[in-house]
């Protein structure tokens, strides 16, 4: 095969992802020396490797690749592909993800894309939303509005097109009128959930559906686990919304913070077994814990995104009163009103202290006296509660 | 006053919990001599302090502290006590808790303490439960879930006797048959907030009611905030269970990670206004996320208490097979067969490793041959699920 991006394509049939002998060998003979090798039937070449254990891992990866040899055709591939309205993605190309450099040896060769969204610029500002499949609805509700969240801040949305926290997460980049991405575990050209078919439907209309194996491959769960690896490194951050103990979300998680991306959790009631991973992520991994969208677009773009503070938290009438004035109005009556010199015994401060701490509390709005060099509580802060 | 300890009980009167300049004045004086100066009305001694501005710092203190001069009466407040069947502790008893040393200048001059357990004892091993007051279900059900949790591993529970969380923690230890210690905000033989009061009186039975200012005193904002100082410092370790944005839980926490003792906080949902001050100790304060009451403890005896794993989550029939096994097994079908060359074909891998997987896979009771040279998914392998 002359051709370089046909080699890739045929490439991606022959060896499963995540090969971990196939990436440093193409590396060193290049796609179309490798393939050619493989076509071959050679031995391994002299001079290619030098240490025996080298040598016997590489011939182990011919014996492998071989095996599929009979069922390669890369143009009917990329036919079946463009059939589809697909194309065929090769590193170099404009549209290349950037983020998938970032995997080194474990980058795939390919990538097969059906889509209308730019992955290159997709990938550019773009949140990892993962989690179960057996979602609760508490999981599917956050994930979609954290989709629907970040997608209104022009960041796209990065999943598995899985039912569950992925189809939710999917589905609030959509409502948002967002751009989303779905990392399959199978070929381009398969629906897998088939539940899921009319939001892949939706996703390749408005986002981009995307495998690195090559068309009509099946859904291994060897490949949903590599899979995960393409989905941590095309998102420039992870957050995982709800996962059990054990979930295929926390392996995404895991190469992400191996990609030193940042890693997000979404918490829940600690009853819930659907949040457990999350926890376990809290907890064990040092994720970052996760409340709503501006915290995880935070993940993204931690510069120059001012998160809001309280939130709409009201502030309570002694909010930032100096100790002092603070004793004193805890002395304050709210219905009676008392002399400053029961104030200040009460208060443990001395008169004039208690003098001047009533004048910056009237001011306020928080004292009032009724007259007779008595003091009380103003109106407004009456019905302030007490304690802490 | 010649008796250190009435000293130390005048002492608790004339000053607010946490004074700035008490502390340092106290240790220099010592507690009689800096009680004799507050009562003489004598300026501040020549030699005390060089500084003008120590000597005006000083100065304000003892006009501070000379307010309540009137209100003085030791011997009463101990009668008092002592006729609810309370007693008064000092530094230096074999009762007074180690973990109030930590607090250095801010260490309460004594504590006022009415109950069975030895306070020494129970704060070796304790854990302080704190938080919202207006909790939700969720979070009581937790906060008595955790404290009974700890009590039965023989960790006693601080919290500071208040609606809510409080109560649940203090409820959860004492249907355990455990150790509680409540920390008031006011006088020992005060009741507050009342509808607690039979809460308190089985508190006191079974453990201790503790604090540190004076009989009568009144439980004042000041005092609830100084109050979470001591819980901080008795307990080994601070969990918050539920706290709004701005909660004073949140201010036990500080004060505990200001005495470099461990904080953790307790998920919840994050559509929960009541968990949202525990999710901001997760993001903001590096707080260890606690889901059950195992992880609880562990913050108090980190040591030698080794957590369970996955806690009951059965193992999936190929977790922790090998790469090509895995890929073997993904390949079988469930229904009908597949020759050696096929699967050998649909896994990538070459005959003879199938061969040895299938050996495996068939010791597993994972891979059957009905005959004739090819193989399936045994029975009970069949109904695992696909996917990650």
């Amino acid at each position: 095969v002359a051709d370089e991006r046909l080699a890739r394509a045929a490439w991606s049939r022959l060896v499963e992802p995540g090969d971990p002998v196939a990436g440093p060998v193409l590396d060193h003979l290049g796609v179309r020396g490798l393939l050619q090798l493989v076509l071959s039937a050679e031995p391994v070449p002299e001079g290619l490797v030098t240490s025996p254990r080298a040598r016997a891992l590489v011939s182990s990866g011919l014996e492998r690749w071989r095996v599929r040899v009979a069922t390669v055709d890369p143009e009917r591939d990329v036919r079946t592909t463009e059939r589809l309205g697909g194309r065929l993605l090769v590193p170099g190309d404009a549209e290349w993800p950037a983020g998938l450099d970032d995997l080194g040896h474990a980058a795939p060769a390919c990538l097969w894309v059906r889509g209308s969204a730019d992955l290159a610029r997709a990938g550019a500002r773009s949140l990892a939303l993962v989690g179960a499949r057996a979602s609760t609805p508490y999981g599917d509700r956050t994930a979609a509005e954290l989709a629907a969240g970040v997608a209104d801040r022009g960041i796209s949305v990065v999943s598995g097109g899985a039912y569950g926290i992925d189809a939710a997460a999917h589905e609030g980049a959509l409502a948002a009128g967002g751009t989303t991405v779905a990392v399959l575990a199978c070929g381009v050209d398969r629906v897998y959930p088939s539940g899921n078919e009319g939001l892949m439907t939706r996703v390749g209309e408005a986002g981009a559906v995307v495998t690195e194996v090559a068309p009509g491959s099946a859904p291994t769960r060897h490949r949903f686990l590599q899979r995960n690896r393409l989905i941590a490194a095309l998102a420039g951050a992870t957050v995982v919304v709800e996962a059990a103990w054990r979930s295929g979300a926390l392996s995404t998680a895991s190469h992400a913070a191996g990609l030193l991306r940042p890693v997000g959790a979404v918490p829940g009631p600690v009853t819930s077994a659907a949040s457990a991973g999350c926890h376990r992520l809290l907890r064990e991994a040092a994720a970052t814990c996760i409340t709503d969208a501006a915290e995880a677009a935070e993940l993204v773009e931690p510069v120059g995104t001012a998160l809001p503070g309280p939130r709409g938290v009201p502030e309570a009438d002694h909010d930032g009163l100096p100790p002092h004035d603070l004793r004193v109005l805890d002395a304050l009556p709210v219905r009676t009103a008392r002399s400053t010199l029961s104030l200040a015994q009460v208060a443990g401060l001395p008169e004039l202290q208690v003098l001047a701490a009533l004048g910056r509390l009237s001011l306020l709005g928080l004292a009032e006296s009724p007259g007779g060099g008595t003091w009380r509580r103003a109106r407004r802060a009456g019905a302030a509660g007490r304690g802490a």
